[in-house]
């Protein structure tokens, strides 16, 4: 698949280094853990020195756990997102060094320490209710080696709150924007800043906002431009793309 | 139906000075006129003096021009909306001081002149394509006597340019917001004002707009407080309950 | 942001009594305090005399109870909503004269009287179940100082029940009709009264009302006039707009 | 399927009156002709008297008047609906008696008289753009043989116009009731009438009736018993269901 | 409301039997009693000696109970739906022969006898998980005072089930069709028979049938006739209407 | 219904050896089997050779019990899907050797074996959340005579994962699919085998897959040939059909 | 991508036959034709034998002629679907042999034979305006080397139709079945067979069609097994399946 | 607005150089020019050096004329998105160097060259009907100052495609990957590349895609990182945000 190392496996294959079974052979295992219930990726990890990342939800307490008992056998850190206090205590026996952070339900394991650029990320939330989707922002974003700033609270019905932080956000290389409801807060800093943004809907909010599908849809049609939309309470995905660009 | 009038047919039958036959036949025939195709109102223009009001669409030339023929036949304005051309060059036959407003799609015709108050209406766009819809509006809060103040194309992609006309905006009585994709815009002026915000979504956009579907639900999910709804281009059911709203 | 403001400084700027970076802070800091978890709009309250608001929904026992002792420091009345028991015995041991509703789900504190115009508004419910939204609504109309006229159970089906209120519904000078279902008590009254009609869809009923989709729908496309919508159960919003028509 | 003529053929067969082989075929062939394009029930017309329908909607012009010349060879009256001029010039001159009706989309041809009970359908419409769908019920009603009785224009926004209409209402054997927009009246209809209440949704309005979808569903969820409904814009249903009540 | 009524008091006014102040508060009394949290149409009941009816859902336990207390000063029987076991104890106090339906979820207080017609009403079922619905149509149908034929799990997928019970089909004067899933069977059953086929969509099946939705449209989109559709998992609507027909 | 037999019953009432009141009561009962609470399709048994099926879901322990303790009147496997634990203690004590998959949620019991071709379907998982789904269609595949491949975790984020098991899949006669969130993975092996690929959406994942709404619309919309689609989470609709196409 | 074609170039390699560098590029251009405004997968063609297929919808005639043009270099057959007699001149003037079917909307092209099996497909439709969707799945399966029986407009209003050709279809390996509205026809047919079925839903009908959802939703719910379902109006997928399993 | 301008004037009010009543007018007519029907933010010019951005759609020829003529008293470059030729003949006549690009649906005005960075856009469609959004995409990119790689028609069906362009598509600095129908392509890209990438789905399709849906939602809940969504056909927003994050 990558280029280079099958590049490198056709030499050593050429020059008879390597088997043509053996080739065939290491062509297919390559790159993946069969757990039984999971296929790892572990050729991801070679490639970038990127955190291991479990989707918890839908997963067994022991399923994650077995996951993260594989994991730690490698140099990596480990991030599990949506998970619950009950993983946690299987995972800490395995790992006493594991953090559960409760508010953004994110199991995280530093193993090495991973470099940070001196630009932050800003994760911007319209409400109180948002910040459980903007900490699993911020956690993803923070494991991954990016430093971030938090500015809580200040959706559009009284805009002069984000006033007072636009000198925070405009430092920013790039802003992840969280709100539910109406979802109109990507639009103002949209519009106030020359950076990417980040928008997450959330399923904050009640009857016509269907589960979220208010916010994603005034994001997806925002006026104003430099916005993209991750899904609704997606705080992981746009705490990842944030981190790629701001690593760029 | 009307207490008053109720009061005052029984005292009348009580004195003998109406039949019971009549006075059944009074209360069946009140208020409607029946063209065939339409059951005229008549009722609520003795009641309210407003103008009399044709939604044109899914009509007929034939069947709007018929509607104003009676209508003429009182003393009071009249108002078509969703009408065009076409039937306009039918209506000015019967009727040659009536006036089209190609950009609103409407007739209005001025027979008597209404009592306006002091207070006005200021009626806002988020952008070019929505003046259509805030134009009908306009129109009709014209010929239900009100005052109006326009203030165009202020979308929240660049929000500095509703600050520049927020003077206009915080002395208005009643404020309508017209705008599309996703109608952000009335959660703007609704954190600004202490007054009543009247929300028109617009079907003005494309993809995940699904036809203003995003603007509306983004409007009837606002995080401001003091806003309400009405249909998606719905610029007559706005100018209208403005218009109530000012005269009260 | 506040025209006037701004001039008065601008003006104390000039006059050498307030220093540019002074200015600069204050323009910053102006009207917020910063809780972590939330951003209260403190000049709301100095611009409009009005209740403080607190949204319950998704926020924990402790910060909706965070938020009132923050505001108790103020000599302002006000309301949490969506709220429940447990959030009141919180908030009790901090303020004793805490009220709590239960059918509106609704913690009140009265710290000064608003004065109440002599007109009311008139609450208007098509069934029993649709009575937790009216509450709220009416709930939130008294403490920012309105008169309340409660019209229970008049729905459609038997519609001469809500012709023997009629003189009621009549002298109010704004209407909130709340409705689940098919939602048609709005375009009913609306067709009956001069004054704006807030139409109120609830999740009342079942099958293909799809969460009150039904209801909302149908007061969005309702053929009488002076309609506007706000968002499903949003008895608070209804009441809050009511209050400011009320009040002008 | 039929058990009296299966029946008969068992004891025809019994009998040696038919052989087992040509059974075998009539069971097959029984009360179908196949005219390529389409296989036409012949059976239900030996059953039922009832006139031939044809579904023009997606038909060309020619496969419309052949299905209506093969069905001339019988003698029963036929029913097109959805169906526009130039079908009907195709149909003209194979059957010159053939009658068009353009408010309905309709051809119908009489070939004898069908006995029409003493009842009568009233066809009730909220508007004037209801007609086209209600003159389709109408057409269908009385081609199967019954009288109808028309209300024009009696929506809820002047709900006094139903009033005066109600004696008319009130002595139908079953009413259909056709709106667009909220759909609000087949509810009204059916808190005054104690006798089945067919309720047709059209796709009259804009907006946020997406296309007959907010009729369709506040009727679906109607308070008022009594009631059930049809597709969107469905006349030629509800005037087949009324016929089939009304001759009961 | 009622024209008879209406003209015997106006005759009543007229000969000075009845003072105008009176027949006006009459009018405004006149069928209602309030309860507070309940306004009953105590009028429908005088009109029709029809059972009293209480739609159960979203009421407090309380409240269906003390809306039984009042009717039970009436002789008129009485049917609750959407009810459960809690309730049933409460109502049982004041009420002792009251009756639950533990599968229909209704409480029935037969007070007297209604005359049942010779004719009778066939309920069919899809699948065994309709048979909650079916049995809400059935109980109201019974208290109703209908003779009804319960025909079970003879969904399409095996649809020589249905034809084994079609000669009990087939007599009936009106069918009520139970079907979750596609809603495939009330199209069979409309194609069979020549009677209206009151069709129910029921919530019974996952995924893409989104709690009713499939059986829903699949049911108002038949291509047989005769057909009309009531609310998802709406018996009572079902059995109240059928009752109707079945009674004309 | 099935033409060979209905030959052979009118070759015997041909013959005298039936009579014809016999025939057509043969005719009406033959096939079912009449449970009060469900008519089981016995008929379906003979003609196939087939396991009984019992969709669980909706049905009460009770019912699900007893339908078996029918069936096992008859030489023949049976599967009950979408059941849990409660329901298998009632079946275990009238079938000791009933076989409960926790993952599945499956019940089957084998009374006789079935011939198993030496070809075998392919079952292929996006993620381990998607397992329970693929069991049970893995289960329906075996109980109804085919060998099954399972292959796990594979999805399109890591595609290489599937690169490495392709040498079994294209072995596949025929292939199953199951994924959830955007669903991309049948596109993939739909592009990459020469062998039908059964699609089957799943309800894994969050917010904007609405239930499984993504994954079905994906799948349907694929670019690729040769995929077809069941209902969201429907395994054993896939497994079934996969064995039809292995077997045939 | 093909494990047997890179073993092959493996060996080569290996032999040193090819050197690293072509080896790659060769890996790289493999099975591929770049245009410009389409990248043709050759690769498939030699691998399959099957005809070329064009997706003609949302390309110009221009491009569709480009792309045959270039297929026509090869010895293969032609198949461009949801074309238009626009197109078929400019492709008939590059290839006089070219075929078009206006009912199908197809252009075929035979070069060569393909062999076909002895079973056959059967294609049955519901209505006779769901024929060009059957004619496109029939063209599809015809140039693929199937035998296709058609049977036509026997849809569930009047299902002995079906019955009369129930022998041709239980003879069929596996079945199509296009149907619009409510989709019956799938369940229906996949309780009579113990063969697949491909349910093809079509946008055949109109209001709460939806465009095809109430037939697609209810063929993706069918209480029926065996069955599974293709994209709305796709009779090119239900062709290719329908080729896949016949030709297994 | 902005901090440092706002700094410059206090100070210059400080000084006594710009009167109190000239900074309020200054602060409210600063960067905006009001044309009527549009309010141009000119503030954004002077602040990124970025081209004019008109959005053509739902604007008359007129309206966006007299937009260009008034940005053309400007130094920079001109975009004009969603328009047509009727608009260019009339642009082409005040401005002759403008460029149309009738694929993109584009105008563009250049006025100065834009340093372009060394790092590219890789630009990839799933399908030649993808090219005129992947176009729109192109334009703006490119006006906006930066290098662009297309690569076309490399959707998910014949993946090995997209493989031949892998090495192009890595060494990109940011994706913009456009798809319909499932549009499962950037989940594709997303797994093989370690850059942010940017969906745009299309309403390329038919049937269940429901005018782009299935592939808004396909990418929205993708199982791949690093992806982020823009709105339907949006192939601007693309350009203009992977410009943004290119130039980083």
């Amino acid at each position: 698949m990558n280029q280079e190392l099958l590049g490198k496996l056709l030499t050593e294959v050429r020059e008879g280094k390597v088997e043509v079974d053996q080739a065939l052979q290491r062509l297919k295992d390559f790159g993946t853990k069969d757990l039984g219930y999971a296929t790892i990726d572990t050729h991801r990890e070679l490639r970038t020195g990127y955190p291991e990342i479990i989707f918890g939800q839908g997963k067994t307490a022991d399923q994650v756990a077995g996951i993260i008992e594989f994991m730690l056998t490698r140099e990596n850190n480990i991030l599990a997102t949506r998970t619950n206090e009950a993983v946690f205590l299987k995972v800490q026996k395995i790992c006493p060094e594991a953090v559960f952070n409760p508010l953004a339900s994110t199991i995280t394991i530093r193993k090495k320490e991973i470099s940070t650029p001196p630009t932050f990320i800003s994760i911007i939330t319209a409400g109180t209710s948002d910040l459980p989707v903007a900490e699993e922002a911020a956690v993803t974003a923070e494991i991954f080696g990016n430093r971030v700033e938090r500015v809580v609270d200040v959706g559009v019905a009284g805009i002069h709150r984000l006033y007072g932080k636009l000198s925070i956000i405009r430092q920013a290389r790039v802003n992840i924007v969280v709100a539910g409801m109406e979802g109109a807060l990507p639009s103002i800093v949209g519009g106030l800043v020359d950076k990417p943004v980040i928008a997450v809907p959330t399923s904050v909010g009640y009857g016509a906002n269907f589960g979220g599908l208010s916010a994603l849809l005034g994001m997806l049609t925002s006026c104003a431009s430099g916005i993209s939309v991750v899904n609704i309470d997606n705080g992981f995905g746009a705490g990842f793309l944030a981190s790629m660009i701001n690593r760029l």
